[in-house]
């Protein structure tokens, strides 16, 4: 059973969950928090659900391994394909797992007040629907559109998530969103580097960012379960990759207000992710000198 | 040892080497091509040098245990990383292999009037370095600038490379190249596509596509070696993926005049790649209701 003073496990494939990292710090002062972006398989918002779900067991098999208290699934495409056999292990083993979609999705009915929304995210989390789901099956009258913008990834990686090639872009994907929904949901944990490009895009619409909402929920569940370390108490995030370290921090700088330091690579390429689902917990193997 | 009916092998990370794989059809129209690309860990560019070769050995470990007598490395970041590694052991099995930056290298030499040339690529291609390697060692005066591109083959796969989008990035990239190179190596098998935006932006400027130089050597080291067939036999294009069938012929549609069709997954996730160090051939496993 987990403990107080273990880590909160924050899972994505890349760099983008470093946006919900940011605001777990912020919500959460006094969590230790154990960061992993499965780099060596990035990006999971292109690839097939069976495909994520086996990749997202791996990593979170990696992770359990390692001790944790609570798991973060903060990546929008693992959370449509791999959450709810992540939750299922999770009872088994009494830690919670929460994703990116429901708290965002909360968020987006307590906002809107036309009735009509806009999820925006990858070609995956857009293809697997869980938001118009979700979203649906609390208020069954609600318009709900769902666009993919695929370039937006690339551009936040690039660094070019202001200025001129960012404006043209937010103008292709989200001008006939116009005129449209009042409430727009940020359903990829990259968008909120685009924020400003965005909001120019769709003037005087409120944009709900996944987030802060998500680390209030896991805020939330960790002081029902009796898991809360005192904020007075201090936490530290550390960082793991599966490949690439030096693109990880020079990326990932993007994404902090204090950048990314010390990440390690980690091999998960293994068998780690049957721990996951049954064995006995295992630390999984580090990469050395291949 | 090969026979002469068996297919070339093509490997690429993704849809890109579709584009070499399209010179080939129009250069050796008697040869069955089998193509692989590995879409469950596309993109390579951005991947450590390590891991590249990796994902490269496994691939290529596929395709032999499937019999090919030929094969081409259709991907400018696995060329830069593994094409050593997989020349060393093609030639242990008679099979030869060939890259797709010799063939661009010994082109842009023949084309270039004032000694000045550029190559633009991936990240991982640019920083491989492998381009200026070979040409400075064909040629030590040369002046050669390396520019790495990431948000082209974002733009590529999304079906945008033509239009204000394309246009604007080409000149963010490549404006600060005008006036310099008389020549410029599209060093990324996406690249391409984006042809008429990039002469746009580097007007006089000659474009070299490895993918046409790749097919030339291709066909003459099959007949330094009596592998070729006659072009009247005919021949048939397959296609192989580890991932997401559906995507890859719906954005291979982008870079073939006849769309990929039929394409097969297979799951190469396991030992595949020791056959292609040492081990007897052996086909690998066919993913089945994962």
């Amino acid at each position: 059973m987990p403990t107080r003073d273990l880590p909160i496990g924050v899972f994505d494939s890349g760099v983008g969950g470093l946006t919900v990292l940011a605001s777990l710090v912020l919500r959460l002062p006094g969590e230790h928090l154990l960061y992993l972006g499965d780099t060596a398989r990035v990006p999971y918002g292109s690839r097939s659900p069976e495909t994520v779900l086996r990749y997202a067991e791996r990593v979170a098999g990696h992770l359990l391994g390692r001790g944790i208290k609570a798991l973060v699934v903060a990546c929008n495409t693992a959370t449509t394909w791999a959450l709810p056999a992540l939750q299922a292990t999770g009872r088994a083993r009494g830690i919670p797992v929460v994703g990116v979609i429901e708290p965002g999705v909360h968020r987006a009915l307590a906002t809107t007040k036309s009735g009509h929304v806009a999820v925006i995210g990858t070609e995956g989390t857009i293809r697997g629907g869980r938001y118009t789901a979700l979203l649906q099956e609390q208020r069954p009258d609600l318009r709900v559109d769902a666009l993919a913008c695929p370039l937006f990834v690339a551009l936040a990686e690039e660094g070019w998530s202001e200025g001129p090639v960012a404006a043209l872009v937010a103008e292709q994907y989200l001008g006939p969103l116009r005129g449209g929904a009042d409430t727009v949901i940020l359903g990829c944990t990259h968008y909120p580097l685009l924020r400003s490009a965005i909001q120019a895009a769709l003037p005087g619409v409120q944009l709900v960012d996944s987030a802060t909402a998500t680390a209030e929920a896991t805020a939330a569940l960790l002081a029902r379960e009796g898991l809360l370390r005192r904020a007075d108490q201090g936490g530290q995030a550390r960082f793991l990759v599966t490949d690439n370290v030096e693109r990880f921090e020079r990326v990932g700088a993007r994404f902090l207000a204090d950048p990314p330091r010390g990440a390690e690579v980690v091999d998960i390429d293994d068998a780690d992710h049957v721990t996951w689902h049954a064995g006995p917990a295992r630390a999984g193997t580090h990469r050395s000198g291949q």
